[in-house]
């Protein structure tokens, strides 16, 4: 079975990230969570939190074959260095297909060996972004249902903090 | 019939803004206006401001049952604070669907018992955004056809003063 | 409150459509939903049987306040003899508003007075049309997650029959 | 690795399907190419000479790890009978991803063990669909830059013949 | 200035239409408008009925430069023919540039010195499509708000015969 | 025929923008690009450097007709001083077409006598946007069949000094 890396913000990860991976898994040898260092995003979380929050993750969940990194160079080249073959992202509505399409004839161009595949989003996880949930838990509302319970501590701590 | 919460930025409220509170009073006993204090993006008006142009517009207007609040917490919970039941949001395009999807996914897992209702724009006012609005103002152009008296008025006060 | 037509093919209806009337129900005195006989379409079941169905199936789901037409002439006229100020319509994907888009701008036009309502499907049958039904039931499927129990039986018969 | 089904009209098969049988050998062990019988459109290509012409254009390609079937049951049923976990579609704009959507979440409820796994489409088959090429080998147009050589030869007898 | 085609089914022409070729004359020589007679789908006016309806309505709306044809071939070789560079189409919303970029891409790689050109409609015809003129005329709602008066003359007599 | 001008941010422009100068320059007498000063977005090249950039991709090109300015005020006002009537803009995805949709339908109010007219990317252009291209550079990426060899060169620059 080919190797996978799952690339993303993962600001934070969400239960629709853990089950793309849990997915991932039933199709790739292993799945190479890669946290983007190098956003154009100001991420509330550092890369570091957002790996070990999708690790701790993963585990809560017992999802296996799920390795973790942090990157700061292009993806293309990270999956080289561990023999990916597979970049595996999920798709949620339309408008995502277009931003991936354009991220994927880019990557092609980089490295033709390397094949982009999707899932797509279950139902239940449709509507649901980091974004999305980045702003609820900043205004104090209940993400139980949207990221796993490492995740709901984490933005509980972070927006106690900030305020 | 059922009261209803209009959330938005409103950075500036349009002519696209004030026809779906005058379209949604038709629908819904009271209008209730909810400017977005907490919002991501940097407001050229201040939360306070975008209340009072919206009020000033509803006034020039002439329509009635609409009530006006700025609010930095999750707006479904405001709604139950006010007996809302309906969240009212308009469509100009497929694009603005798939995040109103998103968003209205999400509310609903929050507040199942608060639906939110779209309208799509009329015709006239399907590229009206607040974005293109600000930006034509900046430069200096017209934009007495896109937004209201009291609006056109405080956006040539505001980019005269940062001129 | 006001009062809504809710039109549609409903070739076969389906839990998405029921689902509709009901969320519609907390809005709107009372829903009429018609039936289109001229459809452009060539139905599985004639009008009268799709009235039928779906009447059965909003006694099934002990719905209350809707009336069942079926309709050989504009939307809007019907309207208009039913004093419904609304027309009511589900949206699943960016693509179903494209489609709803044209159809109410040109209604619009036709009856100015005449407003279209969209709400959003439940994430559960966000993939869910007749169509698919159809094709499902055509090649023996287990249509029962998707339709409700008067339907699921008329698919049998129907395609049972035509075997 | 796991065993992969593309369903599909293949009315006629093309460059674009062969691209992505070659692209899904390298992700899964076989790939099945089922050619749908019970389409609701009436095909210019009976299901046997579309798996005849898909098989034929496979060997010309020299790709292996293909078989063919034609079904006129539920995809599902047969990628269960195939013992294969995997259903593979292209997308080739974000419309197809909408029409794919809905299959995928049907199928998932008809068969929650299979999996919907999407690639896209290389650039250079971004507009090509059978439908178009169907259209041009009608009219009389030279179609050998969207389909293998059998299926150019085959259009052109077919069409011939109904001049 | 350029020599420019624009194709369609104009079944039948609307204001639409007739906006775009007004614009397209702005912009090139002659507009050769081409009824399309080898149409997949079953028209309710003739190729020859078509040509004559948005010839007499260029004339009631005074536009000049504009030439009619009906053509059974590919659109590329009669562009070819009337040495015309352009093809020229309207876009009404999102799903509409999917459809047309395909034609476009295929059409390029038949005759990669032809160009296609989009204008976007104007607001007030964002919702009008030939078919839904054809529903509503069917229906016997008014029309003259979509079509120019030669079409709304021949769409009357067209139902009324039919009835 | 009639002047054009290409309005955009060209941060840094790619080989999709000299492509559509050079298919607009076969439709129009000039080609005036026009880099947007005023611009929200922050962007990796001063508005000289990005005139400067697109000036010697152009000479690199041998394409002719083709004039170079920046420009913080309306795109609309400038046409108007250089008598261009068209504004041209290239489409890659539906989600561009409905952005350029907006800013299309806010500039015909402001100038009613100016027509947008775009042109479909190119296959191979079809997932190259300029940001892409920036995040590609920055991470050490070869941009060099992304962009013409005069911006190859300045990304290598901008990046060296920038680590």
């Amino acid at each position: 079975m080919p190797i996978a890396l799952h690339p993303g913000s993962f600001d934070p990860p969400t239960f629709g990230h853990l089950d793309l991976v849990t997915r991932g898994r039933k199709l790739f040898d292993t799945v190479h969570v890669v946290v983007a260092v190098n956003s154009r995003k100001s991420p509330i979380f550092s890369a570091e939190e957002r790996v070990e929050l999708f690790r701790r993750s993963v585990e809560w969940a017992g999802i296996d074959g799920v390795e973790f990194h942090s990157w700061d160079g292009l993806t293309v080249d990270l999956a080289r260095k561990l023999s990916a073959t597979v970049l595996l992202r999920g798709l949620r509505q339309s408008g995502d297909f277009e931003a991936e399409q354009s991220i994927a004839l880019m990557n092609r161009r980089l490295a033709p060996g390397i094949e982009t595949v999707y899932l797509a989003s279950r139902e239940e996880h449709l509507g649901l972004t980091s974004t999305l949930v980045r702003d609820i838990a900043r205004l104090g509302g209940d993400v139980s249902s949207f990221v796993p319970p490492p995740v709901v501590e984490a933005l509980r701590e972070r927006f106690r903090r900030s305020t």
